[in-house]
């Protein structure tokens, strides 16, 4: 496995695998790297000839009060990690590699990042879109693997994708789950066994809503309550959004016609997850 | 020649040419050729194994009260000039085919857009900045030709390029001028003989500004003067800007210590014509 920090060098490898014929894959992460990234990487690993993981903790997602400074890196642990994934190359530059000057070109998606994470996170999709496009034009790959867990984040890419004619295939990949229903994520290491606990509220809220829609409920409001109420009985918990939208727009609805998402936030003391389900439609 | 109008043959061609490792050169245009775009071909034909001219008037550069209905269309022109300037392959789509549905991505640049004809054309320079990146992502060009005379364009697609780490290089085009000065352009078709003589004041208030600089003028203000006496003995033109920029931020200077641009648009009747000069310091 190689482990690569620049984009000269990089772009020389990955010139060598194109002339070669090989197929490029790309898992762009954070690192902290846990089974849901495992079933990214091993999805691209079946896929994809020369399969490449970057690891960047991206400034440019972070809002000023959040937890960039705080984010868990452990690129050794990650590096293993790759390495039992039979990955090819780890692709982890630093700050300076990617952001040299001021950054001043940005990609901009409207309208699917305007509710759920992004009216919390103003400016966190255009960081997302933005360092996502760069390593796609360092990375060249024919597919890149994204998590259904960050479905928003998802949509955006996918739009993104498509709106600039980008070369590569958006391979969604369903999000990988504790036993208990708790949605892997990187976030979930800031919870110590009690916030742990009450963290997999948020799955089971999701999952009161959804057996609302499989009973047949299509006023959104009604499948939110229900949602709301399992919340409710967890002190420790907060809710930030939970909302039913339309599964392409991300824009919330009012009556359920078509494929929507269920998707919630929630903070645990200072930790904010988010999980979402689909619901493709009767 | 080879003219396609759609992406996915224009896609097999490109793929087949970086398999038989080919370079790539694109001459991005919106038709209505004239010997400024023929200087960038010829460029490109000098650089390049495959060179393509895309030909698209692109809607979204366009405000609602510009000239895109009113735009020369001329693609039979235009092809014979390209097979006259032994262009490989046109790509010509039709509007549908770059924007198949509503657009909801955008290329932002901050800064550099933000004077001169970004600052009465709004939208102007996400409009170029998204199609041109669109173009780069369908042609997957190994160098890109663009003409010094939309100098401001230049410089967006060129901090985009760098910002957004574009595998393309950005060669920049000297200006093409007519005898007596005045700067080739397709709206020059708009003029009538009358208009087409008193178009040539802006070259000449530009050059006036520039003697001032060359003189050892530093002020900027006294600089923009020089050309605004010449531009206002036209009565039969309009000053939109004239202005002392930055070579790089294209911000307005007060005191010219570095490279510089000096930029000029004006209004011949209903035609908006622009100019530059570039001034490297001494």
């Amino acid at each position: 496995m190689q482990v690569i920090r620049t984009i000269a060098e990089i772009r020389e490898v990955i010139r060598n695998a194109k002339r070669a014929g090989h197929s490029v894959g790309l898992v762009p992460t954070m690192g902290a790297l846990h089974t849901g990234h495992g079933r990214l990487i091993d999805q691209g690993r079946a896929e994809c000839d020369l399969l490449v993981v970057s690891i960047f903790v991206n400034p440019l997602q972070f809002g000023p009060n959040e937890d960039y400074e705080r984010y868990p890196r452990c690129l050794n642990d990650d590096l293993e990690f790759c390495e039992n994934h039979r990955v090819d190359l780890v692709f982890c530059p630093d700050t300076k590699e990617l952001y040299p000057n001021a950054q001043k070109t940005y990609v901009e998606v409207e309208e699917i990042p305007r509710e759920l994470c992004g009216r919390f996170r103003p400016g966190h999709f255009r960081g997302v879109a933005t360092v996502v496009l760069k390593l796609f034009n360092i990375v060249l790959p024919d597919r890149a693997y994204f998590g259904e867990k960050d479905a928003q984040q998802l949509r955006v890419i996918q739009q993104m994708t498509a709106d600039l004619n980008l070369p590569v295939e958006i391979v969604a990949v369903p999000t990988v789950r504790e036993p208990d229903g708790l949605a892997v994520s990187s976030r979930n290491r800031y919870l110590n066994p009690e916030q742990r606990q009450s963290a997999t509220v948020l799955y089971r809220a999701l999952n009161a809503a959804f057996q609302q829609l499989c009973a047949g409920e299509r006023d959104a409001a009604k499948v939110v309550a229900a949602g709301q109420a399992v919340l409710a009985e967890e002190p420790g918990v907060r809710e930030e959004y939970l909302e039913v939208v339309d599964a392409e727009s991300m824009i919330p609805v009012k009556t359920i016609t078509g494929p929507v998402r269920i998707a919630g936030a929630v903070w645990v003391a200072n930790t904010r997850l988010i999980d979402n389900l689909y619901w493709k439609g009767c």
